[in-house]
């Protein structure tokens, strides 16, 4: 039974039970993690090899003949270039190679543009007083934070199943001085869904009213499946070759989640045109970033097919994890009508909406209780979410067993914070 | 005999002479390389062991416990903070690790303070109109790149033995909108000298106008010495700490030049003050930079008598290729009155003044007999050498054969142009 059909004197017994409950939990003394997105020990060392798989000086030269070992080449070595571009599914000229993160070369691009126009013609963002920037939400809370660190206004976008609410979009770029948006288009974090063909099409076919509108295509999962398969997603440049606006989106991504987080490769792929303004930038800030670090991922995956086959291994370590949570969810919380979630089939999220205005009353409770979770509300720009429903939950980090006893404290905290709020 | 006190029949005589020598140079078929400070193979071989020095899940554990394959520490690890720290002469506390370059570091500071108040209550950069920033002449074209970059009117400022000249750059901060200056206080680039303990304390007196007035302290040649009883340099965060202006310097380091350009481990230090601008800037750029290959220089150097023993190979690898250099110039150019060179106890260079007006004639010249130089006029802000008197040397990556020739031609080839302008 939903406790929306509860009397008041069921509810009242059963707040006295999720009290016992709960204090229970507590005396377990739990420290369980469950905030971010971090790959756990197991998937760690899938990786291991890379470590060692450079260590004479026949090992440190590129195909061309670079010695990576040593200065040059601003924009990568050239079989790192071709792997990522596999990555993204772009052309090896489209591609820079950065340094360990993506969120780098995303942060680095805003302040480019920030200080030079990114379209010729138009003043640096840094001159629009009222700039603003789209935020599908719920979304990742360290793309609001760049935004807001350059002081955008940062606009809710809602989304849907099939990605952001393109109604919505194709009325808010009519503003000129909305500049760009945030979108994670596959295994979207936190939701976990994949923008359908049409959201993809009708992205490509915008017409902003600000001619350096410029998409910030954070493609941080593109293949990063939990299923045999996985989703699909058009290719943005593709799509936008073919609406005149190639020079709108700009790509991330990285092998964070492949290798090493924090000592993977990080490369963007854009247009001739941005690549011009963004390069020119980077000749001034690097002679070039870490060529033996390129290597190493070339060297270990050979091409993108052994990346795609190393991607099976990890699927193997999560999807586990996945299961637990999605079917804890179920047995535990769906009966009394207080969740909504997703089945992710892909990426490092489960997208959890609790009943309304009680996120971060069960983000607390879990705290209580030993497990921690991400911040509620910090899926939304500023952390306002505005019905105080949406909790991520991050189940790579815990062990299966660790995750088990995570999973169970959070449907207790759910549902005493639902029956806390309906007692009140 | 001094080219001065030639006839004109004399000078006609030798033109004729240095272009049968200059087409027998050509002839040659050379291809040499002296335009950047590049270690040379020989030095890159001294750190292959710090390739494979982590292969195992063990070697990935810094002391604090963390798992340094995984995300997280966003100011880099322990022990890699303290060894940064020693070779800064800093606490640890001040210190920030970055990625593989101090350049990036620099710029992403200047690229802060752009958008962002450097002092409270000051405006950013960016909103200073008529920014302008000191530069010492001749200095690195890098640094020059980043606030050409950023617009600032790069005011040159001359060096004399001691480093800049302060009476000048007194002077000149008197202006608020003069926002820093850039230093290579240690065998400084290109013309090695190191800056003296009284312009040390001078620029530690300094009284700017601008409150927001920035020392960009790029100690890039700290430990880089060439002979056993190396520069010794005032501690620039001592001096200031006398003075009351411990937040006006900002110090940049890194290992490229000790283990592997482009895949070294850059680092800064700051003031309290400026560290809270600077991190609340970083917070939102990266997660943390490579904590791999900071603990791969810590395992490989243990510490900063490690990394000194280590220096003392580097030397023993240059010392013979600035022999070359200087002796060459001496041998070769001295008795003509139309050469002044340092002879530098550390770094990377030989700045070389040729014949006012004929610098970039002796670039041509060299590029045309196959030796390439750093481009004449590099060395001044826009490359602007108001003398076309300049050229920088570097000596580090040529074999020493190669370098005996190169410099055989650099000396023709400097004769040449002069005797081209006193008979023009």
């Amino acid at each position: 039974m939903q406790y929306k059909d509860y009397s008041k004197e069921q509810l009242f017994e059963e707040l006295g039970t999720l009290k016992n409950s709960f204090e229970e939990i507590k005396a377990m003394g739990l420290k369980l993690n469950m905030a971010r997105g971090v790959p756990s020990p197991d998937q760690l060392k899938l990786s291991l090899p890379m470590l060692d798989i450079l260590y004479r000086e026949a090992d440190c030269t590129a195909e061309d003949g670079t010695d990576c070992r040593n200065y040059g080449v601003m924009d990568g070595i050239p079989e790192c270039k071709r792997l990522m571009a596999d990555l993204m599914g772009v052309t090896p000229d489209m591609v820079m190679i950065g340094g360990n993160s993506s969120l780098n070369m995303m942060f680095d691009t805003i302040s480019c543009f920030m200080n030079k126009p990114a379209e010729p013609g138009t003043p640096p963002w840094g001159l629009v007083p009222e700039r603003k920037f789209l935020c599908p939400v719920p979304g990742y809370d360290r793309h609001f934070g760049v935004t807001g660190y350059f002081d955008f206004e940062m606009i809710p976008v809602p989304m849907d199943e099939n990605g952001p609410v393109m109604d919505v979009v194709e009325e808010l770029v009519k503003d000129p001085s909305v500049k760009g948006m945030w979108c994670v288009p596959k295994y979207s974090n936190p939701s976990g869904i994949t923008y359908s063909d049409e959201v993809v099409r009708r992205i490509a076919a915008l017409k902003p009213a600000a001619k350096d509108f410029r998409l910030m295509w954070d493609n941080a999962y593109c293949i990063h499946d939990l299923v045999e398969d996985g989703d699909s997603l058009l290719n943005i440049f593709e799509e936008c070759e073919k609406t005149g606006n190639i020079d709108m989106p700009i790509e991330f991504c990285s092998t964070s989640k492949i290798t090493f987080p924090g000592s993977g490769v990080a490369a963007m792929a854009a247009s001739e045109n941005n690549m011009k303004v963004i390069k020119n930038k980077y000749k001034y800030q690097t002679i070039g970033y870490d060529k033996l670090n390129m290597l190493r991922h070339v060297r270990f995956f050979g091409d993108i097919d052994g990346m795609k086959e190393h991607m099976k291994k990890h699927a193997a370590v999560l999807k586990p994890r996945f299961d637990i949570v999605t079917d804890k969810l179920g047995e535990k919380l769906e009966d009394y009508g207080i969740v909504w979630y997703n089945h992710p089939r892909g990426g490092y999220f489960v997208s959890v909406n609790v009943m309304d205005g009680t996120a971060k009353r069960v983000v607390e409770l879990c705290k209580e209780a030993g497990v921690n979770l991400t911040g509620a509300g910090a899926t939304y720009p500023l952390g306002n979410d505005p019905y105080d429903s949406n909790i991520r939950i991050a189940p790579s980090f815990p062990s299966l067993e660790d995750l088990d006893k995570a999973m169970d404290v959070f449907c207790i905290c759910a549902r005493l914070a639902a029956v806390e709020k309906l007692t009140a």
